[in-house]
């Protein structure tokens, strides 16, 4: 009896329409946990350097772990693991809602999906079967609309998880979505993409079985006992969502503004922020599975400028990057945005990265109306940032050069477009900014999917947040150097072992401790892990990432910074001055890893994590 | 009456065999002074981002200073500027020697040799005349055999500079020699491949005129006055050479070790310094046109295992990077090594680091002996290092890839080769470490040609030097960041002026101050510069060649170290600790520039400089 798990994963292959049922190993799950470190193992086993990452070889991993469908709050998730058609490294996107859960529900702990439909299909997966479904008459449809069409065919209960037409035509930042209209998002690294290079449009699942726990009572005695303290430090998340902290992060300094070139926007983020949101069109919250902060915004716009809007609203990110960096001040034309990036099924982080470098590209006349076929991409131009979206979302005019991400875009446009694109390892940076938060400099530089604030989650610890366990117990000076590479390394092992349970980061910075993982871990699965099991676990998870990265020729030369958050200051606001000393902060973190000289985990790393042979 | 000058510019078009003597205006003179400064405005008029650098349409400058052919003392030098096949940018390099001075006796202070002849052939110039001789006798000779050859079909007094078999095979860093095996070099950026693609063997210069000084009597007297002190001053350049500097170099920091990845070397340092050189097989020393310092070394070695070696000793630089840069810890080799380079006409910089760079990729099993014939290419094999430099000069076997520099060595290369390729703009760095003098981080980053230490020339004031006139009355701390952009930009814009005057930087760090080199450019001139106006018109010249590069594609993202230099410390030694933050010193520096967020001169700042209309 393998506790916490279902004990089988659904091997699938799309070219040959086969199933297999495979047990999941008293090992394998001890060793990778499950989520995107489980996936790790897998996509290590089955892709390399030479895998392309829209071709019928990639894999594509859907995997949740020993949390999800348990009692434990905020564990309502699943990771997608790939190799990036955008980066053409490691892939992970971790992603809410009732999908993970409902798969678990169905006697499944993860889906491994290879080859490639000739023709669109859906999978309808119970308890029992699974179905090859033609999905010719939903191809072309939008994630919002797909949802009543595939329920009406298999279950009114199914969760769905999908892409949308830019997930068809292999946008290279293409999300995957569930839910519908209390969208959630897979949206990093272009996972969507790889579902629409293999011709599949949907998951839906349905299921009845329940996860079997080794010590149920005492787990629910402990949760039960933590949930007010949970429910009491997660009052502004439930209150305004992720957005409420638009206004703070533009205090801070951390909130990019006009592609990462100004330092502070006082008016506009006030205008676009989660408390505007509350006082206008937010109309209700939703939930994930197992979650009871529910950040998640309804909103509703009703003929406004740019069309209606009923569904999620804005996340923080897609105020910050569809708003903030394109100058955009109007909350009603983000939240079409926004709702334009769900239904088109693309990621509002690198759209709005995207579409931000393509108005540094016009002002400087790299590209004119003749390309964006007569918009004028000015700074700030609301309907220009949708024209925008339509266009990559259907990959038509500028779309088509947009929609491969400011990497590959800046290399076709030429010139000094190089200098606005800003990305690492060609992902995109989210909406914090290194130059506020020292240690997102080294975090950045060294996320297995390049520039991202999630795989390390350092900066709530250089504002308020604290580890007991590692002896953190105040937190971090923002602007100090010493110290942040070993933070970043061991925030990046515990948010591994996070992104494989599976648990909600805002439950880490709400008071979720190592300690009650680990208890919780081991009520669920019967283990008798401690707190330094868990670390080295979670440390051979983000090693193991490393490697699979090192092995598609990652090496020190890619843990870089965009040239401009490293000398370019923000020049006014909270973080007016600060510009990361990369290198010191990069040399701590490489000689605490055991990496060599070329950021490589040394034989002695690997024997001690386990990891020689995999 | 043009005081300090000849007056006459050759053009000389190598295709149609012409030559047009062109009058040099008194305008282009004092804002371009000459040497490099003039260089610019003839390269930035003749060629731009199309140019190819090794046909026909590249320019070829050789250049005078107003100094040069004066009493001015170490002013015995000119500038050889073109567009460098090695970088695809601003290329200069400046040699001392006799030949500017015999050029400007010839009644020239330049030459710009455009097109490029069918068959080799060489120049020979003298006060009234210009002769294309036929070089196929002399193609394939090295630059010590051609010298006697030249001077029996010309003059036994003729200055010539020429290039070896390396800037006939193309090798992209190969040197133009001038005095034979009292060798100098323009060694870097590869100015002798431009002449060898010109099919421009040598050039032989023998002149009888003067250069008029406005007031020679006062001129006489402040020299007079100055010299004792600058005798004083560099008692050690004379005793030791540039090589004298290699054990202090080891002591703080400063010496690259093993492809810039070790710390220290005391021994190794010992064992080829300047020192032992003096006790072993130094036989003399020689001297450029007016200089009383004398570093060039004389040096005769017989029978050794590597052969007799009879001419120039090796350079500080050479020293350091065939030798320390390779772990080669034998001065007779070493000295053989240097010999060689001469020989071949390549830059022992450039030789040193590609070298370097493949033995780290045979270590790696990038490289194996089936690429090198057999050699083995192991750390400290100075054999091994031998072998390669007749490869490169060749073009044989693992030479065809080492000759086209590091970064396109690593690019054929591939896999982690990047890793290993040290280089800024495609230029090898030269034997200072930015992470012993951070001032040199700016200046690596910024040069306008590449790694370069002498186009700042900064670590000596972060030493011993000062700038009464700026009030760096002291020397600054080497490992501190505040000021260190600004004292770069002022240090890069004395330099331009050092290097259009012509005057050496031995002087310029042993006690020729501003003041003096501006009182001794009116006397000579006629002119009435100030201090101020000496500055400005050196900021017009280093933006100059900043604007060429910006026509050439360089912003910011450019503006960069090699990752190991800003990531990984030394580890033991005199600089064990320091990483330089280039990032916050950059950012001064462009503000400091009055330089836009690319890295390019803003249109006020052109302005500023009257360089809007060139």
């Amino acid at each position: 009896m393998l506790y916490g798990y279902q004990g089988k994963i659904l091997w699938i292959d799309l070219s040959e329409k086969t199933v297999n049922k495979v047990d999941l190993s008293a090992d394998d799950a001890y060793k990778y946990i499950g989520g995107s470190g489980l996936g790790a193992k897998i996509l290590f086993s089955t892709t390399g350097a030479e895998t392309d990452p829209l071709g019928p070889e990639n894999t594509l991993i859907f995997m949740t772990g020993p949390f999800t469908g348990t009692r434990v709050p905020t564990a309502g998730r699943h990771a997608v693991v790939t190799k990036s058609p955008l980066t053409g490294i490691w892939a992970e996107s971790d992603i809410g809602g009732t999908w993970g859960t409902a798969l678990k529900k169905a006697g499944i702990d993860g889906l491994v999906i290879v080859g490639a439909s000739n023709n669109p299909v859906y999978l309808w997966i119970t308890d029992s079967t699974v179905e090859f479904r033609n999905a010719e008459h939903i191809w072309g449809k939008d994630t919002y609309e797909i949802e009543d069409i595939i329920r009406s065919e298999t279950n009114h209960k199914a969760a769905i998880t999908s892409i949308g037409p830019a997930g068809e035509n292999l946008v290279k930042f293409a999300s995957i979505m569930s839910d519908g209209k209390d969208g959630r998002a897979a949206g990093r690294s272009g996972v969507g993409a790889v579902m629409g290079a293999k011709k599949l449009k949907a998951i839906a699942v349905c299921g009845s079985q329940n996860t079997s726990v080794a010590r149920p009572e005492e787990l629910k005695k402990s949760i039960t006992k933590f949930l007010p303290t949970l429910v009491a430090n997660t009052k502004t998340r439930k209150e305004f969502g992720t957005s409420g902290a638009l206004i703070s992060s533009e205090k801070l300094g951390d909130l990019p503004i006009k592609n990462w070139r100004e330092g502070s926007w006082v008016e506009g983020s006030e205008r676009i922020s989660g408390q505007r949101m509350a006082e206008t069109i937010l109309t209700g919250r939703f939930y994930c599975s197992s979650c009871m902060i529910g950040c998640g915004r309804k909103v509703e716009i009703k003929n406004s400028a740019y069309g209606n809007v009923d569904g999620a609203g804005p996340e923080y990110e897609t105020l910050a990057l569809l708003g903030a960096l394109c100058l955009v001040d109007d909350l009603e034309a983000v939240a079409m945005a926004n709702e334009l990036c769900n239904r088109y099924g693309m990621d509002t982080i690198s759209t709005g990265g995207v579409i931000a470098f393509a108005m540094e590209c016009f002002e400087h006349g790299l590209i004119t109306e003749e390309d964006t076929g007569g918009v004028s991409l000015q700074w700030g131009d609301a309907g220009a940032v949708i024209d925008m979206i339509h266009q990559i979302g259907q990959r038509k005019k500028l779309g088509k050069i947009l929609a491969e991400g400011v990497k590959r875009a800046a290399a076709q446009i030429g010139g000094v477009a190089e200098e606005f694109a800003l990305h690492v390892k060609g992902l995109e940076p989210p909406a914090h900014d290194p130059r506020a938060f020292n240690s997102l400099a080294v975090a950045y530089a060294t996320s297995n999917r390049g520039a991202c604030h999630l795989q390390g989650f350092t900066h709530p610890y250089e504002i308020a947040a604290t580890i007991p366990e590692l002896n953190y117990c105040k937190p971090f000076d923002r602007f100090a150097v010493r110290g942040k590479g070993e933070l970043t390394a061991n925030l990046q092992n515990i948010m591994s072992m996070c992104d494989s349970l599976k648990i909600c980061k805002f439950a880490v910075v709400g008071g979720v401790t190592l300690t009650h993982m680990v208890e919780w871990l081991n009520l669920i699965t019967g283990w008798e892990m401690t707190v330094a099991d868990f670390l080295l676990t979670g440390e051979r998870l983000f090693n193991l990432k490393r490697l699979y990265n090192v092995r598609c020729g990652i090496t020190r030369k890619d843990d870089t910074l965009p040239p401009r958050l490293l000398s370019l200051k923000r020049g006014s606001g909270g973080a007016a001055d600060n510009l990361p000393p990369l290198g010191e902060m990069l040399s701590e973190y490489y000689l605490y890893r055991g990496w060599d000289e070329l950021g490589r985990p040394t034989q002695s790393k690997l024997e001690e994590l386990d990891l020689v042979n995999i």
